[in-house]
């Protein structure tokens, strides 16, 4: 029995991996397209999501198939119920890519963006993407080091994001309010990719300490 | 055992409760400061979002004592499931909520967005409170009727939101960067907390009938 129950617990942990590793392709290809207006790309990637979200679908009915034959308590029981919650979170990071790759079919030929954006923007996609692959990483290594790194690229990301704002607001905007509000929802896009990255790397430290870091920022939205 | 068991669920379903009407009290005060620049009443609303994240750990921490100590199964299982992927949705209408009372505070003593829109987001706002009033109902009465409306509520919201797109995009459209940018968001939060209205009818609609209804939205986000 025992052995069948590290058997699921070691399948879950592998499909989270998957799920990650699909999510991280997701947003580097959502990326390119909205970078390069690619909408055979981006199409790409929005085909690509149901992939992600059947993903979830099996790990959450694995989840509750153990929880129902296994009874698991203490930690496993904890691993078991974080796994669902960071399925949540990793599927709806997958939804965001998939954002991104709809604005840009939604404004091809154009692009979607500002050139004089781009770079901001291309920094907090660096920091996403950066973000998603450490995560797979710390499922895998347990690193708490690459805990707090994902926290710190997401610290770098919320404050490119603000100055988002600050750029749109001075004189030299002279963008139209389409642009202005595609340039808005970019950003945020880009900044709750981020925030769920953390949520994941949160519930995977928790996992792994037992307690909340007290060096995590806890007024980031928990899912 | 069975008796505090069903005493256990029962105690869930109150947790569930009261984070939904938390949720819809926070939501109609946020939009009251919104609409009429209240800054107090802001303060307020974002200094109780604490309240409700504190709801969804204890529920949760509840909901896993329930899965340590009964290792229930079958739809028994599935309720504590759900539960806690909707405690995790109800935080986020929190945090949506909170984020429009944030809004208030930042642009004081200018309201957030132009009289001219404010028709439509007064509309997308009545739909929320009402999705969020009628999920107390949902939960309460598990008429699938309820549920339905909730859905119906939101393809309404969704309408509306693409519809502030198309008067950003009218040459009457004069407002400065910031205001566009200001207003894309109010509308993004809007109709966030509607799909997270959806998300939590959904899974109570599931938990009713074992099945996701055919006549649900599945292009819906889960979470």
């Amino acid at each position: 029995m025992r052995k069948v129950f590290q058997a699921e617990l070691q399948t879950i942990g592998e499909d989270l991996a998957e799920m990650t590793s699909l999510v991280a392709d997701a947003f580097e290809r959502a990326w390119e397209s909205f970078t390069t207006a690619d909408t055979e790309l981006a199409q790409e990637v929005i085909a690509a999501d149901a992939r992600i979200d059947f993903k979830q679908n099996q790990l959450d009915e694995r989840a509750i198939d153990v929880l129902a034959l296994q009874g698991p308590v203490a930690s496993d029981l904890r691993m078991i119920v974080g796994s669902l919650r960071m399925s949540a979170s990793l599927e709806r990071m997958g939804d965001l890519a998939r954002h991104l790759a709809q604005l840009t079919r939604l404004r091809f030929p154009d692009p979607v963006v500002p050139a004089s954006v781009l770079p901001t923007f291309s920094e907090m996609a660096r920091l996403d993407l950066t973000i998603a692959r450490d995560l797979g990483e710390l499922l895998e290594t347990r690193d708490l080091a690459v805990a707090r790194r994902i926290i710190e690229s997401n610290n770098q990301i919320d404050e490119l994001h603000a100055s988002i704002f600050r750029i749109v607001a001075t004189p030299e905007w002279n963008e139209t309010a389409p642009t202005t509000a595609d340039t808005t929802l970019t950003s945020r896009y880009l900044e709750r990719f981020g925030d769920h990255g953390v949520s994941v790397a949160r519930k995977i430290t928790y996992l792994v300490t037992g307690e909340w870091e007290p060096g995590l920022n806890l007024d980031l939205p928990i899912d």
